[in-house]
């Protein structure tokens, strides 16, 4: 099989479910049923999980119980719990309340920058500077986020260089990694090849990672795509919960279900068990309360009394 | 961009909404209902809309109406509708109806064979030689499905030697082309890759069709290998419509919007106006009485009233 070779043996799968998706959902849940969630999810084998958001709990109400939820977070040897910063006084926030991994996040599109930030993209990497170097100080691994690489709402399409400029820029302050986000789900195959293969120029495969939404149903082709260039992270929220901030009832977050099956199905080892992936996605389900857009999950749910699919 | 070339730069996307989709559907259309429906989609610029089936009413009672909706079909320049056809019973039928494009269907796997058309895949294909031999006879085209390729709801996995011979005897005896079908949506990217791997050492990739079925996210992933491997027709159903018969609830047919989307978002010319086909959609799902699971047209009916995504 010499086209889809090599591809990488294993690679990460990066929940973040639990702050990606719930940021989005209208439904806003207790405490107790974030830890319930952030507990299945951490017994699947995924290693990675961000579980909150340490903004303004003006910014994302959904959030605003940050401090609380990462001091409760349950011990689950081998799996990273981590955090978004926005700024110092959130990485503060996060250092005090034991997390040991953040993250800080920006927009390549300039537009975007500003509404969900209120920051240009220069001045968001200039306050990152400090951020970045505090944490690391602090022992922490800190980790970077670009959005709207694929696209922007407000924009359309953004230069790579800018989003390049970004990445860089993230790697150079002390981010371990970068994940690329595909914030509105726009993103084709021939697209992604293209970014990456700007991005790989600059910055070693391992340090990237893959972020992309399922707004389009494109989700995974691009993530084949990434697999091909040698990319080993990819992100994706349990159930696809989430859903897209900028169009209420299309779909959001990859669902981690359907990445981890098309990864696992190509022989790529994920170390994720899936029926405790989709037992994860059956409650982040049930304590939303709306049918999750995952595919492989209802394709489950389903089968639940139906025979002969399994 | 040396890794996704060459890809084909034009595909011919093949339309089964009316009916692979409606046949799994619980809500039965009304005659005028899917003329409305084929009307749609005669004018989005899709060159193949597979229409009915001639099957016994018995056995899908959704299509019952085969004889009475084929011969109201539009007139509609550059489109060509077809029809399945189990037997010479259901040809003389299709052709008593006025079609000129017929289409003959079996399992590769034994199980699924005997259950959905009651014959074992030998007797299947010895039928077929005289309903492809009188089709040809008639001046009809003829085109071929292999369903179970990528794995039967019954049996699990299934032999690619058995699909292979499926098709490579539908070819032989005048099958234009063979569509290649996921029944059940559990296909993988490497397992894509070997599939039509096996099957393009005896079969040009012109008389080959890739018939994914999206129930675990996977089909547009899979198409993606198809491209790569130089396929250039791929059936896709407009919103996801029908469902998996296996696992009611789940999705079946991919959507012909994403793959559309897709395809253009690469440069592949469809020929299919994107506008035009969301406009089939959303009138697909009002007849059908039920959201249907296309991403893109969830994200265009979103949009609707959202504002920024376009």
């Amino acid at each position: 099989m010499p086209m889809l070779e090599p591809l990488p043996q294993r690679v990460v799968v990066y929940e973040v479910g639990p702050r990606d998706g719930l940021q989005n959902e209208r439904t806003h849940l207790r405490v107790d049923q974030k830890l319930e969630l952030i507990r299945a999810l951490a017994v699947t084998g995924l290693k990675r999980i961000e579980v909150t958001s340490f903004v303004s709990p003006r910014w994302i109400p959904q959030l605003a119980d940050a401090d609380e939820l990462a001091r409760q977070l349950p011990k689950a040897p081998g799996v990273a719990f981590s955090a978004l910063v926005p700024n110092e006084k959130g990485l503060e926030r996060a250092r005090e309340a034991g997390m040991k991994s953040v993250a800080v996040f920006l927009s390549s599109s300039q537009t975007h920058s500003q509404k969900n930030i209120h920051k240009s993209l220069e001045e968001a990497l200039g306050g990152y500077r400090s951020v970045c170097a505090e944490a690391r100080r602090l022992g922490m691994r800190v980790r970077g986020y670009v959005s709207t690489v694929w696209g922007c709402p407000y924009e359309g399409p953004v230069s790579v260089e800018r989003s390049l400029f970004a990445a860089a820029s993230l790697i150079e302050m002390g981010c371990e990694q970068v994940s690329l986000g595909d914030t509105i789900g726009v993103g084709t195959p021939r697209q992604t090849e293209q970014s990456l293969g700007a991005m790989l120029k600059r910055i070693p495969a391992p340090q990237l990672a893959q972020h992309m939404h399922d707004t389009r149903g494109t989700a995974l082709a691009n993530v084949l795509v990434g697999l091909q260039m040698g990319l080993t992270t990819f992100d994706a929220a349990v159930g696809g919960l989430g859903g897209c901030p900028y169009a209420p009832g299309a779909a959001g977050n990859l669902a981690t279900e359907d990445l981890v099956y098309m990864l696992e199905g190509m022989g790529i080892e994920t170390g994720v068990d899936m029926q405790r992936l989709v037992a994860a996605g059956k409650l982040a389900q049930r304590l939303i309360g709306r049918e999750l857009p995952g595919k492989f999950l209802r394709a489950a749910l389903a089968a639940d009394g139906a025979g002969p699919l399994t």
